[in-house]
């Protein structure tokens, strides 16, 4: 069973150029391919109209809904952001907003639409902050219903008050392959399985009665 | 000497009808005025195009630059978000990333704009958040110059998993109160101070050789 | 097939009488329970000497070997915390130190001690807080090796800059009955597959290379 | 007119070697001592017995009474903490839990015993978690009473998943020194104003029906 993963880089940049995130992303997409696992498309969420709100569709001229889409059809999401001021960008916090929607969509038996799929974080910064955008990331995604495998950040921060970029190195450090590797394995092995005996959800009369 | 406060107010809605993040900033507000401070305005950040970047101007159609003029022109700050997912909104989140630009702007000293000044946070959700919102403020707006007063955080949310808004209480319970006065007497206090005696920031060889 | 659930309590308190952190537990595994779930034991942490440091045994008098294979004997972990300063308590971040020593003890395929295990957490307070903690929770617990189900997240807190406890209420909340069903549903059908799957960890040459 | 500074070291071991985390209070001790303030001590608080709890005094064998008596005797206090697991020692965060008791020690006006007093972080770590340990202590901080100065956090941390140590480096980062420089000369300068112009806390009527 070939399993999808689709990625969304919350740079504050538009596209065009390839972006500290982009990297990170295709490292990891890297060590998925391994697993069966395809990587559908990056989304780069900055290129894109997403309004502020926390409804699936905030009316004319939002993107949002189209997004939201591509990224339900995937197996494993992707999160890929910088890191600003030590916190997620404001485009990853506005995707985890439109994402509160999710708790509101709930099926027959209490699932949300993100249930039985896997999420993991693909953090990229100048310096020291990851773990403090992991942190944030891990705590809303999983109330919006994604499950986290074991080993679920992959991220790289130069030297505390530096101005080095990933992409600026001359080589992907090792430890970050590594680290990909694992997170990979791990996403796999568990979105395969969620696929095949999704979280059943509230059963009989709660699920009724709710 | 009297001073001026200037709030923002990082709900996900433009302006029209009055938020609870309002409500709480007029709550500060009105403990303020006991100590000569005015509140010249409350800046709707929503209502206007503050582009994604960390520069002072980000071009054509950019309203950061006259927002930030707004928001120097003041002594005290007073920082109002929403909770969503547990963090600050992605619009309190852009202006932070905004300010990031102060760090490449300090004067002959070495001092940002933001020095000599204090900031404040109004935080208001429905349930569950305030303290890890304050902890992301406190770290961000300080990083980039701004002083934090004895106890500066005056939140409420309701009881876990709930869903009712500031707005919707009959009064404003009388511990929002009470912090907002203890919050208005040490704020004003310190930006009394800071004005009459700024941060001298370095000097002699180390300011000029920088 | 049946599984096992550990809880740990980290309340500052040595034990004797019950606490809110005890209550929330008992009031998930019951939910635990309806899925064929047993929990083995509560552990009062703070009962015991658990001695700082970051490896698996800290010498004479440390008891964390014993409470390190008795958390290790089952398939759930419930992390009990309550919340001081809207942080985790000492006593919960002293086991995520403890913890830190699965990061060096990979087996032949580089899985820690808690791969193919899931974690949940248990969270209470008087007042806001919950949301950070779950956030360290999670950052720390998953880097540490845990699987983290949809929606693992419990907690309890009462209006902001209240005083009251979860045992104060006449009685549990209907939301957090809710809450801890839909958790207990998704943890004990993840920790099943997990049982019956484990990860594979490092395959093939790269597990031997390593 | 001189103040006094007192620092403390969070980290998880007892003293005997000096640690990175002392390292770092050095380097900012060396620039506090150009502006007039002296470094008292460093408490190596693993080094006492800090009994888990919130009150001010935990009974027999309880050191905290001693130290909190030698922390508020100083105008000026460097609060230096490794990082574990991405946040706050466990021995920090049993400080910020002990400091909790001055919500309730407010004199006639409502001033806690932190009150007029600066707070400033000395972090360091292997690698990232810098930002999450100085948002979580200055929230913690702030809420007891705490002023904190503009830029009030100096930290170390490697690159990403990284072993070396501060005191491993053959010097301290320049940058490191910079900012403590920086900090040095903010903290100073706020904590003589404040000791010459405390805070007024609560006047009048309001302060004497507390």
């Amino acid at each position: 069973m070939n399993l999808k993963a689709v990625a969304i880089n919350c740079s504050l940049k538009a596209g065009g150029e390839a972006s500290s995130t982009d990297l990170m992303i295709s490292v990891i997409a890297n060590e998925f391919a391994k697993h069966g696992v395809e990587l559908s498309e990056t989304l780069r969420i900055a290129s894109y109209n997403v309004r502020p709100g926390v409804s699936s569709d905030e009316g004319a001229g939002d993107d949002w809904p189209e997004l939201r889409r591509r990224i339900l059809e995937a197996d494993i999401l992707i999160f890929g952001t910088p890191i600003w001021l030590g916190n997620m960008s404001s485009v990853a916090q506005r995707v985890l907003e439109r994402m509160d929607a999710f708790l509101g969509e709930g099926d027959d038996h209490g699932r949300y639409p993100s249930f039985s799929k896997v999420a993991v974080a693909a953090i990229v910064g100048n310096e020291d902050g990851a773990h403090a955008v992991t942190a944030g990331l891990f705590q809303g995604l999983n109330d919006e219903g994604w499950t986290i495998p074991a080993v679920s950040a992959c991220y790289w921060v130069g030297e505390a008050m530096g101005k080095t970029d990933l992409k600026d190195l001359d080589r992907v450090p090792e430890k970050v392959t590594q680290t990909a590797r694992m997170m990979a394995s791990n996403a796999a092995h568990l979105a395969r399985l969620l696929k095949a005996h999704p979280y059943p959800g509230e059963q009989g009369e709660h699920g009724k009665n709710k």
